[in-house]
């Protein structure tokens, strides 16, 4: 398994909402309006990178997908009302 | 110097502008509308700390801060027409 953090801009409104609806249902947790992270095996992890070259055929999307280590995602820092939702993200 | 990736939801138009200006003032790179990346030094980390506690006191604005090691940050994937853009980020 590995931690992931996506972050995408999708233009139109109905794919971005879809592209949130598949992120979740490989079991990734929201942690702002446009980015979610959560732990992936590697198949899952290969079919979140399919469903990215999938959401940007628009020159107008992006999608980032970095994937952390243990160390990198302890320090993460979340300033904000979303504060503790980034604490509550089923990991390894 | 440390690699930094910061993602926001800043909800007014004015204030999001403004703090991607000093997010750029910092030295760092546009990757996406609502993400930046790029290497700080230590003073330069505390001084962006500072800034997103500053910009999130709005309950409906959040920014995720994350510091990335060499290894995390040469495996990320980019997908979309943005996907040259993170190659240019001045690193370390």
């Amino acid at each position: 398994m590995v931690r992931v953090l996506v972050v995408y801009d999708i233009d139109d409104d109905a794919k971005r909402v879809k592209l949130a609806d598949r992120l979740k249902g490989l079991g990734l947790s929201r942690i702002q309006r446009s980015a979610f992270a959560g732990s992936l095996d590697s198949q899952r992890l290969r079919d979140l990178y399919r469903l990215c070259e999938r959401f940007t055929t628009d020159p107008r999307d992006v999608i980032h997908v970095f994937v952390l280590c243990g160390y990198d995602w302890s320090r993460r820092r979340a300033f904000g009302s979303f504060r503790e939702a980034v604490e509550h993200v089923v990991l390894v």
